[in-house]
Order: structure tokens, then sequence, then C-alpha cells
């Protein structure tokens, strides 16, 4: 079987990789109907987060069941299964807390960009849509593994409301469907930041009302001037650096809530400021598995077509395409199909 | 009239200062029934905080309003009132998200430890009693000016709620009244963190149901022993220092939250640590006109006795031995009489 391996900074191979087969009884062995590339990849891709050797790559998924352990009792071979990047036992305190990406006994799933993908701990991880999806839903579906269940997160964390005004920090897939998830919530007022025009395009189709192009001291004082001086209720904070982070920080009201999703790299928040945001924080790895049933059924009876962020489609075996593309952010994020 | 001036590390004086006058048509001068010295008063008068000029000292206070300027409609002479040591107007977008301590126009209000004070923005800052208290109910009713007013916010950001497990960093005045907030708001377990065998006392009386002694890593595995190795869902911090605010981030379970109250003094979150924790952060400087009225009620029907923190009262005129007995931890809180 052949997939995708990252050597080092934009050096993605498609080579052959082990079959994966069934190690424990709780496992599940699924054929993989379309996977993608994620913001989250890029971080080693550029050589930002290190690899100390050749790592097989990708954590978004969804498929059919080839083969479950002895020990799976929800799902059955044949059955269209989506999962979280997070394996969780849903059962932990922490899960049943509705925290499955911190349950007591969670495995990062890693070796998603394969034709064919071992998930552990299948019974807490895997959730089954009603029947086979037509192909047409398959990339919203996909969506659910990780981006949308992620975007739904920071919409979630952020406190997102009826009427709410919303800003978000981010116009990468999670932001835009950060924008998204803002709306189905009810948001009265979305405002993406965006300086890229077809971003931005996407983001008024997923509901963002207004758009700021600027940035840092500037995206601040135009985030305020929007709201009456005092920031916005809710901030999606979908990038991961220092500048983002504050920028989300103080674009909020006293009061007001930050859900944060990026995954933080060389961010240090100092207390004192802080402090005097006077804000609600509360993010990180996204809790996909909480969601997924929820979402499933938005897709399936066509509320949400969160599919749309897949701007470029590439058969598996152009896999470095995708990262190249994303890199240099020509694509949103890029849809492999086996 | 004579008052509190810091002047340097350890160099309190009660010396001749300006008597106070309605400057402002919204301003009202009272006359002090009870005053104190605060946790954060220490922060200057240990140096840790340094001051640029002799500095007059005082932002918890009760009182009769003696004179009110023209504008004030709410409150008049002869009234007992409590204010928060944030004035503020109790009308602007931040006052009516219940941010009061994020008012657009707010001042501070540091010249309480006087016989005489003048409190700016008077009918959104002060709120009266319905009567004239008695004399032993007077430490309580100045309690809500701050402590207690910061201890029920810690415990309001950390969201507490019936039957929670709860835990309070620091054993001070505010971490001491955070167990009581914690009780009435009915947890169901409420861990403090402290050494000092008086201190523990108080908070057994306040409510608490257990006690740790052990700090940073241990403090954090002793939490986690306590709660079936999850951690607190809500954990107060009311110190203000790196290792109080991670001991009080760690030892919250995933999805928990953490209400932080005490002013942070060289405190660095580190984002990816934050980002892995999962909790809820919410914190700042206390909206305590927020809960006057509800916390009156509560001290008036004899709900509540937070007045037993203060296990120090002395004259106005020994107001350098109240800072001194708080330095050197001899006494949780001085009360002050004029």
């Amino acid at each position: 079987m052949q997939g995708a391996v990252l050597y080092g900074p934009r050096d993605v191979r498609f080579e052959e990789r082990e079959f994966p087969t069934i190690i424990k009884p709780t496992d599940a062995i699924i054929r993989i109907s379309a996977t993608c590339v994620c913001g989250s990849d890029l971080w080693p891709y550029r050589g930002i987060q290190p690899i100390a050797q050749p790592t097989p790559m990708g954590h978004e998924y969804c498929g059919v069941v080839e083969e479950v352990g002895s020990a799976v009792t929800s799902i059955k071979p044949g059955q269209f299964v989506i999962g979280s990047f997070f394996a969780s036992d849903n059962t932990c305190p922490n899960c049943q807390a509705g925290y499955q990406s911190s349950c007591q006994h969670f495995e990062f799933v890693s070796t998603a960009q394969a034709p064919v993908l071992r998930v552990p701990l299948a019974d807490g991880t895997l959730v089954a849509t009603p029947d086979i999806p037509p192909q047409d839903m398959i990339p919203s579906l996909l969506s659910l593994s990780d981006v949308m269940g992620t975007g739904w997160f920071a919409a979630d964390a952020a406190n997102v409301k009826p009427g709410s005004t919303v800003a978000v920090v981010g116009d990468g897939a999670v932001g835009l469907l950060g924008v998204l998830s803002a709306r189905q919530m009810g948001a009265g007022r979305i405002i993406a930041m965006s300086r890229h025009q077809r971003r931005q395009k996407l983001a008024r189709e997923f509901g963002a009302t207004d758009i700021v192009t600027q940035r840092g001291d500037e995206g601040v004082a135009r985030i305020k001037e929007l709201t009456s001086g005092i920031g916005a209720d809710s901030v999606l904070e979908c990038v991961g650096t220092q500048e983002s982070m504050m920028q989300a920080i103080r674009s909020t009201r006293p009061g007001g809530y930050v859900g944060y999703v990026g995954v933080p790299h060389g961010v240090e928040l100092n207390g004192e400021q802080l402090f005097f945001a006077h804000v609600h924080l509360h993010g990180g790895p996204a809790p996909v598995r909480r969601y997924l049933p929820e979402l499933i059924d938005q897709v399936w009876n066509g509320k949400i077509n969160p599919g749309k962020v897949f701007d470029l489609r590439l058969p598996l075996d152009q896999v470095a395409e995708g990262y190249r593309a994303m890199d240099e952010r020509r694509a949103i994020k890029a849809l492999l199909r086996p």
C-alpha cells in the first residue's frame, strides 16, 4: 500500500507503507473514501515543528469499514464512518464531560493519507452515517473529521449565541468553517478577518456579514470601530501565532469570549494583559467526537455544506502537490482520493 | 484630616491629607465607618510594584453619605453605603454586561484609608443598605467593597455550580472568601490549599471539606488524587504568581474552569500548555458592583458572615501596624476604624 510520508521540510513522498491490520480487539480497519491535508500538517511541512524521522501523515478521514476487532460492537463492516483525529474511548470521565480529545486513553490518528487506515478505539471514535452517502456529500462528511468540528468547537468555545457579534481571526479552512458554525449558531453579525479575495468570497458564502482586511493594532481598531468601541462578543482564534492570539483577545469586549483552536506556536500570554482584558478564554484540540452526530445530521439533511472549503481535489498519489498548494496559499484545502 | 500614605517599601505613614470635597456633580462624600488593608496593597508595600511618589492608600470602604453632587439621584446624605473599588457609571455597555470594573468611565478609588472619602460616579458605584446597620455587621458589609466580591467573582468565573468539586489556590482573605462563595453556590466539595493552621481553620468554618498543604507539582498531584485522577471542576486562583496560576490550571480537569482574581505579577502563560490543558480561563478585576445588591442581601439576612476574615482590628491611626501584620502573615486581614 502506498501513502504519504514526510521526510523533512517541504519533502512529502508518496511511497510504500505497511498495510494496516487489526492490532488490538478494539481496532477497526477502514477503506478511505477521502482524506485531506490539514493546516496543522503545514507546521512540520514547513519545518517549524521538526520531525525526528520519516513520518506517515494524515489525520482526517472517512470511509467504509472493512474489518473490526473482536471487541468492537457499535460499527460493522460495510458501514460508512467518520472519526475524529483523536481516537477516544468515549467512556472515561473526560469523554463523558465532552472532552474526547483529552480522553484518558486517547491515541492520535496519524496515518490517514493512505488508502487504508487502522483506527484505534473504534467504538468510541467512529460514527456511522445513516446509509452509504452519495459521492457529492463525501467532502462535507470528510470535513467533520477535523476541520469543521474544529471550527464548530471554536464557535462553541467562544460562546456564540443567537444575535452575537462574532469576529473570526484566520481565513484558513478552520476560520472559514468557524464563520459557517457561527452562522448556524445564529450569530447576528460575523466579521471575517481576511485579506485574500477568494477566501473573503467563501467567508461571505458561509455567512460573514463584514470583512476586515487589517491585522494587528489596525485590525483591533477596526473591530472596535465596527462594535461601538467595545469589541466583539465572541472571537474565534484559528491561527495559533502570538499576533493572532493577541488580535483575538484585544478584539473581544470585556466579559466576551475567545475560542482558540489554532495550535499555538511560540505563544506566550502576559498575565496582566489577560487579566485586564477581562475575556473568557477557552480552546484546545477540538473534541470533534462530541459534535459528530449533530454535524453528520446537518450535512445529511443539507443544512450545511462545509465541503466547499476543498478548493483543490487531487488523486492521493499527488499528495505532495496538495501540500505545496496549501503552503503557497494557492489552495484553501486539498482533498485527496485514493 | 489624617490618612494613610505610602512612601516606599514598608513605609506607610498616617499623616495630614487634603480633605475631600465634591469636584464633579456626580461625586459623593462619605464618612468612613470602616476601611481595611487589601492583599493587593502589599504589592506596592513590598516594593514589588514600585510607586513614583508618596501615595494615599486604600480602596475598600463603607460609611455614611455626607454630601452628594448636584447630579446624584440614587443616594442621599444619611444613608449607609458600600461601593466598589472601581467607580463605574453602571450604564455603559461594559457595565450593562456586568463588567463594571471595565466601565468605559471607570475611576479607581484609592484614598479610602482615611476618615472621609470622595467617591466618583456615585450613582453607579454606591449601593445603600436597607437601613443603618448594627455595628457588628459593619465588617461583613465592608468586605463586600472588594474582598468578598472578589472571592465571589472568582467562584462565579470558575463556574461553580451545585455539586461542583472546587479547589482554591491561595489562603489569603480572597481565597478564604472564595471558599465561602463556593459553598453559597452549592459546591459539593471544596478543597482549600493552605499550609497555615489558622487559615485552614477559617477555611473549614467557611465550608472547606478538604485541606491540601502541598504546593506546585505535589499540590497538583494531591488534587488529582482527590478527584479520581482528573482534576477539579472549578479552581479559584487567588494569588497572582506564576506558580499559583500554573497550579490552578494544572489542578483543573479538561473542560473545567479556572477563575483567577489574583492580580498577576510576572505571570506568562505558555500557549501550548494552556491549549492542551483544555480549561476555561476567566478572571480579572472583580466587577464587585454587579454583586453588591445580592451580597448586601445575604449579609443583611445573616446568610453569610464574611467579616470573619478580619482577624485584626485597629484604630485607623495604627494603619502601619495593619500593613506590617499582613505582610508578616500574622493577620489575615486588618480592619481599620477612623
